[in-house]
C-alpha cells in the first residue's frame, strides 16, 4: 500500500475547514491537524475530528480554559506532515513562509496571497504540470478560479481575442456579521480590479480587462463576460464545449434558476455537505453571440470552488504527474459529476 | 406676462410627485392636479398641495369614505390642463395615450413605456430639439438618462467607437417593502439588456453593447462603462469634459465616498429635497485609459435622475425653441448647479 499524503491545514476557517474535509474523503491523503488561533465552536469541532494545534501561542491558556483539547503548537503539526495548506486570512500567509521552509514542509497559500510569494499560481485545468514537484504554490482566488475554468476553455474552442468582464462580488461570507454594505454598490476604484492581471499569473496570453463592485449579498459572486473571438462560431458549440468542461455546470433561467438564490438552493438540493457547489454555474440561457463578441454570465460560489484545487495542487506537488488521473480521483471523492 | 403652462400629472408615484414638486418650482408652469387610484398617505398628500383628481371612476367611494377631498375624474383635469405627464406604471402609459388624443392635451410618458408609443425619446442635452412642439414624447428612463448624459458628452470629445457596459440595478425603490431580491444577484439573461437598444433611441450612433443585473440596495443603480474611443485623449481631457457636462457631478474616492451609500449622504447634506441627487455622480479617481479604452463608474439616482428631463421636455413640447434657455431654468429652480 502506498504511503497516504499526510496534509495540515493551517487556519481552519471558511476555505481551511472544506479543505480539510475535502482532503480527508481522498483515498491517498489524510488530516494530521489543523490550527485555530482563538477558542470558539470552529476549533471545538476542529478538536474533535481533525486534532487541534495552536498558532498562537500566548492564547494556550485561552485553549485550556474553554476546555478544548489542544494537541500541540503549529511547529509539532509541521514536524508531522508533508504538506501544508495555508488558508490563514490574505496577507498572514507570505509572513508563514519562512516557518514552512525552516520544517521542509512544502505548502500551499490560497489567493489572498501574491503571485510573487510562490510564482507558481495554480488552477488545475489549466496548469496542472506547472505545479509538479514544487515547494510552493498559490492556488489562485474563487473569482480567478472561475474565470481560469471557463476562459481556459473557451480559449481552446475560440481563440480569445480580448475579455472585457465586470466582476459583482459578494460582500462578505453567510457566516460574518461584521461587513458590509447591507445598502450600496462599491466599485473597486483601481482599474483595471486585480482580477484581470490574476488570471493572467495563471494563463499569461489571455487579454483580460475587468471592472468590479462589491454588492449586499453573501452567497456567491457574479460575473458578466464579454468575450471577443478570433473564430467564428456558434453559441451551440460553445454549450456544447461548457456542458463538457469539467467543474462547470450549465443552469437555465427558464427551469426558474433565475439568480444566485436558486443556485444555491441547487446546491443544498442534490446533497452537497454545507450547501457548497464546486463548479461553476453559467447560465445556458444567458449564452450569445454577436458579432463574434461571446457574453456569459457565471456564479461562483466563493466558499467552496478553490476546494477541489487544493486538492490537486497537493497531489502535483506531491509527484502525482497524470493531471487527470488527480482531477478524476478529486471529483469523485467530492461528488463533482 | 406670459400665459403659464398647465400641467397634470397622471400617476403621483416616486416619478409623478418629484416632477409635480419640480414643475411647482418652476416660473412658467404650474400643476393644474395629481391623480392617484387608491387612497393612502401619498393621495392625501396630493389632495392638500395639488389637487386630487382619480384615475378610476369605481374607487371614488373609497376616496370619501377615507374623506380625503377630491377634486375631478381624470377626465376632468384633462379639459384643464396643456399637457399631462404620465407617470403611471410601466405599459399603463401606452392604454391611456389614446385618452389623451381624445381630449386633445399633449403628453409625457416614461422610460417603462416602449419607443415605438411616441417614436420621440427624449433627454435634453441629446436631441431637446426633436421634442419641439410634439403632442408625445417618452422621457427615456433613468439608467438610460444616465448613459445619453455622459456617453454623449465622451462621444462629442472623442468620438465614441463602441462601449460595452454593465449595468447594476437596485432591486426596489427605498419606499417599497415588497420586492427583492434581498440576498441574490439577478441577471438579466436576454443579451442584450435592453438598456444599450433603449440609448439607441436617442442616439442611434452609438454602438453600445449590455449586461445587467439586479442586486440587493435600494438606494441608486451603478454603471460600470468601458468606452472604446476613436480619438487618442488623455484623463485630464475627460475630466475636463464631464466636470462641464451639465447634470453630472464627479465625486471622489479619496474623500471617502467609497459607495452609492457616501453619494446619497451627499445628496442629502446639500439639502436636496427627499435627498434626491438629479446628476450623474461619476468617480473622479475611478476614470482611466488604457489603449484608447475608457473605463469609468457612475452612479445614477434611479427616483430622480429623470426629473429635469420631464421640465425640458415640457418646455420643448410647448414650443420654447433654445434648449439651453429650458434647461439653465430647470437647474437654476432645482438647486442643480
Amino acid at each position: 500500500m502506498l504511503k497516504m499524503i499526510e496534509v495540515g491545514i493551517n487556519g481552519y476557517g471558511t476555505i481551511g475547514k472544506r479543505v480539510a474535509d475535502a482532503v480527508a474523503a481522498q483515498e491517498d491523503m489524510k488530516i494530521v491537524g489543523v490550527t485555530k488561533t482563538r477558542p470558539d465552536f470552529a476549533s471545538k469541532m476542529a478538536a474533535e475530528r481533525y486534532g487541534l494545534y495552536i498558532a498562537i501561542p500566548d492564547y494556550l491558556d485561552k485553549f485550556e480554559k474553554s476546555g478544548i483539547e489542544v494537541s500541540g503548537r503549529i511547529e509539532d503539526l509541521l514536524e508531522r506532515v508533508d504538506i501544508i495548506v495555508d488558508s490563514s486570512p490574505a496577507g498572514i500567509g507570505a509572513k508563514n513562509k519562512a516557518l514552512y521552509k525552516k520544517y521542509g514542509v512544502k505548502a500551499i497559500f490560497e489567493g489572498g496571497e501574491e503571485h510573487e510569494l510562490t510564482k507558481c499560481s495554480f488552477n488545475a485545468q489549466s496548469n496542472y504540470e506547472e505545479a509538479l514537484n514544487r515547494d510552493f504554490v498559490r492556488v489562485v482566488s474563487c473569482n480567478t478560479t472561475g474565470l481560469c475554468r471557463t476562459l481556459n476553455a473557451i480559449d481552446e474552442l475560440a481563440k480569445i481575442k480580448e475579455v472585457k468582464a465586470t466582476i459583482i462580488r459578494r460582500a462578505t461570507d453567510p457566516g460574518d456579521s461584521k461587513k458590509g454594505p447591507i445598502n450600496a454598490i462599491e466599485p473597486v476604484l483601481k482599474i483595471p480590479s486585480h482580477h484581470g492581471p490574476d488570471l493572467q499569473t495563471v494563463l499569461p496570453h489571455i487579454k483580460i480587462s475587468t471592472m468590479a463592485v462589491k454588492v449586499p449579498t453573501t452567497i456567491m459572486h457574479l460575473h458578466c463576460l464579454m468575450v471577443e473571438m478570433r473564430d467564428n462560431i456558434g453559441v451551440d458549440k460553445v454549450i456544447d464545449t461548457l456542458e463538457n468542461t469539467r467543474r462547470v455546470i450549465l443552469l437555465d433561467g427558464r427551469e426558474r434558476i433565475i439568480s444566485t438564490a436558486q443556485i444555491m438552493e441547487y446546491a443544498r438540493d442534490i446533497g452537497r455537505k454545507r450547501g457548497d457547489l464546486y463548479e461553476i454555474a453559467i447560465w445556458k440561457d444567458g449564452i450569445s453571440i454577436k458579432e463574434n463578441t461571446l457574453y456569459y454570465y457565471q456564479a461562483i460560489h466563493q466558499e467552496s470552488d478553490v476546494v477541489p484545487e487544493n486538492i490537486d495542487a497537493i497531489r502535483s506537488m506531491m509527484g502525482e504527474e497524470d493531471a487527470e488521473e488527480s482531477m478524476n480521483k478529486t471529483d469523485r471523492n467530492l461528488g463533482i459529476r
